[in-house]
């Protein structure tokens, strides 16, 4: 066995005890008795600590070993290349941090719930305050160049910078802006007839052969119910999602299931040759993301797809339904309407609560915000982005769980993973030019093979910027994501692109 | 922290590892997707190995240096002499013996699986043989006095010998005889009228009620179905049962429900102060077993609780039950008759069925049988103990799985736990003599809190005769066992004692 087969056993070793703490987390959302979290806490706290015991310790010296071989070959080196990027950020950070942060986080989690719940941020005020020193702290372990908030931003988007977020979400919010106006002014869509109840198992039945037909593998998954939808793997051959009912609104369980189905067909088609590698892992969260939407938005709101599945969403709704057309639902799935809550926002005024988080974040890490100072601050930027009044913190500054668990710098993933989306699906259709011909067939397969191809099948040897040059021939364009809403919300709303 | 705190420290990390391992497991038995096999059970390999090397090589120096303190605790040396008893076991047997025995025992799980499917022994012979090979290995390993047997009984029931359970069952067996004899020769009891079908639903709501009721806590468990019903414990704080449904017979349901919330009550009941450490875990097999048959027949198969709960299954048997009496039902599901099935055996022959595999293994062990003489070995003493011809080794020995698993000298705990339950019983009757007044009214919390005191939270700081001895003043004495029969027997068939 040479040293980098070595490295790579070490790899598999490591990613089976993630798997357990995957698990873990999986069943305590969805399977575990109440009574069972306090132990769960801490067996997930020992396995979480003997995975980073074996990465410094076990992991770092075959790394080392492995490094000094000559000549590697290229897949060797693209894999040491980005386990050793990871490397350096477990090691710079001492674990007494890690301890601190883990502290504090745990108690920032159980006062968010209860601040949130009595929309009183003075609740929650001194522990994003430690979370965020706490985080300033990292930033030094750490290292930047620019910015101290890159340093944060490349946990979960590495190679990413504040700057080039900067430059990207200025020019689109006056494009959106436009496009936004344009809406507005046009005559509103009709999403009323929307508002049936239809009994959860019949939802459920429907959803779960929806991902079936999508591409999910049920053979290698499940879907059960969860308070928060979300997706989970343990190794591409067991991929879970979860999903949520709302009686009154099938959209909510038919597109959570979708967005997750799109992040579990992503680890569903990872190269389990690679399990362990970074070449068997998903790129970023920003590619990852870009597989949700895709699947959520660019399909599962398309005409092609409300026009194959419209006779089965009939037979749930054999009321509302009865009387409209593929179009009617086509455009009320579509419906644009400013909103406070950005997990309930539209494909298009969500961008503007990712884009008001991450100014929000830049300027508390850069100390141009206190704390204090962030519920006037997110209020002034939800009237001037969204032109409404936010009537209390819950609906504002406290809705979301990100900052109580110490992610900072996650946000503009969400949009991102949106702009990628529709680039990848811009070039999708050049190679499958009838794409929604297959759609509206049911047939979801090509779509599917090409992104196992293109993007799933390609791990982590790259990161997102380079992959989808990979791809695409170019990095990031934010043009496709503009084209692509003109085109569907000019559609919906009967509109010409200005 | 002194030695032993530290030894401590190090069992409940691995107690923490193996808890890992058992969700992996009952998540693979009740909600894995099939898909996912292959990787789980790499998965599950590596975290085994994990505390498998923990045991030998952190566990190792830490309980020689606990053991090298002057005048340790009462609690601390009772705890260090069991540590020390394990470790001998997992320290005597090498590592490439262990690896040789997992290939093999994977082999002859496939191998046992199709033999029995097709009800060919010679499909898998050679795999028994192989695994027999192997135990025998593993007994010069271990060391043994007397009976090689006796160091592969051990695993399972600590202290146990096959003299004294020859001792045991050797007169039992007569005993048993005098009272089957009589039980043939009275009325048969009817109860055809259990055949009715049941919806699993209103049986599995049914189930879950009389468990609780009897003190299996939800808020730290759980129900679902499963193959072959078992029961399996995180900690003490999540230990959850699964059951399985016929749907014409209400009893398959009901009383393996009850069996495995017996099992999962001693588990809930265990010291969680004491996690990790012997005194916070099970005593033996043999007491495990006590307790699951101590609930599902003591207490589930007697007059009280078919009292109780007599009017709640009426209503689910509407046609059947309308003009029966409690003790109607009584009788019916004491109903006793030889079968060829171990595992669908009354409370009665079900002996007969584990003292033959008793003397096969004892016998295979002792090589005074060949793997190939089995079949006809086994045939000759179903016809001697139970008067019935086996018409296939499906139904004969093909039925278990516990040879493919490796397990020999595991099936004596089973009747050792009838035993310890009627023994348990009766010195509980003693302290509580209105105990079935209570159960007639539904209230079961006495006997358990009982349990919970003298048997549960005293974990395994005794064996199986020690702890036996503590609670009833004397070790295991079966008249216990066929009193309690001809009392109840003696009632259900209208038969006087010899």
């Amino acid at each position: 066995m040479n040293e980098f087969e070595q490295l790579n056993r070490k790899m598999k070793e490591i990613a089976d005890i993630h798997a357990a703490v995957s698990l873990m987390s999986w069943d305590q959302e969805v399977m575990m008795p109440q009574g069972g979290a306090r132990m769960r806490a801490r067996q997930i706290s020992t396995l979480h600590g003997l995975a980073h015991h074996k990465l410094i310790h076990e992991l770092g010296p075959l790394l080392e070993s492995a490094q000094s071989v000559d000549s590697p070959s290229d897949f060797e080196r693209l894999n040491l290349k980005e386990i050793s990027r990871g490397m350096k950020r477990w090691t710079r950070i001492p674990n007494d941090h890690v301890m601190e942060m883990s502290r504090a986080t745990s108690e920032a989690l159980q006062a968010w719930v209860q601040a949130r719940k009595e929309s009183d941020f003075s609740l929650f005020e001194p522990h994003l305050q430690k979370i965020v020193e706490l985080k300033l702290r990292e930033t030094e372990y750490l290292g930047f160049e620019e910015n101290p908030y890159d340093a944060l931003i490349d946990e979960y988007e590495p190679g990413m910078k504040a700057s080039t977020l900067e430059a990207i979400f200025t020019p689109f919010k006056e494009r959106l802006g436009t496009l936004l106006e344009a809406v507005r002014q046009a005559p509103q869509v009709d999403d009323s007839f929307l508002d049936q109840p239809i009994p959860a198992e019949s939802q459920l039945a429907f959803g779960k052969e929806v991902v079936a037909r999508l591409g999910y593998a049920m053979e290698h998954g499940r879907q059960d119910l969860s308070a928060h939808p979300f997706s989970i793997g343990f190794h591409p051959e067991d991929v879970r999602i979860t999903t949520m009912v709302r009686e009154n609104d099938l959209r909510e369980m038919l597109y959570s299931s979708i967005h997750e189905a799109g992040h579990a067909m992503y680890e569903q088609g990872l190269n389990l040759d690679h399990y362990g590698l970074p070449a068997g892992e998903y790129c970023s969260l920003s590619i990852h993301e870009s597989q949700s939407r895709l699947w959520e938005n660019n399909v599962g709101r398309g005409a092609a797809f409300i026009g194959h599945f419209f006779s089965q969403m009939q037979a749930l709704y054999p009321d509302n339904l009865a009387g409209r057309s593929a179009d009617d639902l086509f455009r009320a799935v579509n419906r644009v309407e400013p909103g406070l809550i950005r997990i309930s926002a539209d494909e298009l005024t969500y961008h503007f609560h990712v884009i008001l988080r991450f100014e929000i974040e830049n300027a508390l890490i850069n100390r141009e915000v206190k704390v204090s100072e962030l519920p006037d601050l997110w209020n002034a930027k939800v009237k001037s982005y969204l032109g409404l009044d936010v009537p209390d913190n819950a609906r504002g500054v406290l809705q979301d769980i990100h900052w109580s668990h110490g992610s900072i710098g996650y946000f503009p993933t969400y949009s991102l993973g949106s702009f990628y989306a529709a680039q990848l699906m811009h070039f999708a259709r050049q190679h499958h030019p009838d794409l929604d011909a297959q759609f509206l067939s049911g047939d979801f397969s090509a779509l599917k093979s090409w992104l196992n191809a293109q993007v799933h099948g390609r791990g982590r040897l790259y990161n997102s910027e380079e992959l989808c040059t990979m791809v695409t021939g170019e990095p990031l364009n934010v043009n496709y994501f503009i084209d692509y809403a003109w085109e569907k919300f000019g559609r919906v709303y009967g509109i010409a692109r200005a």
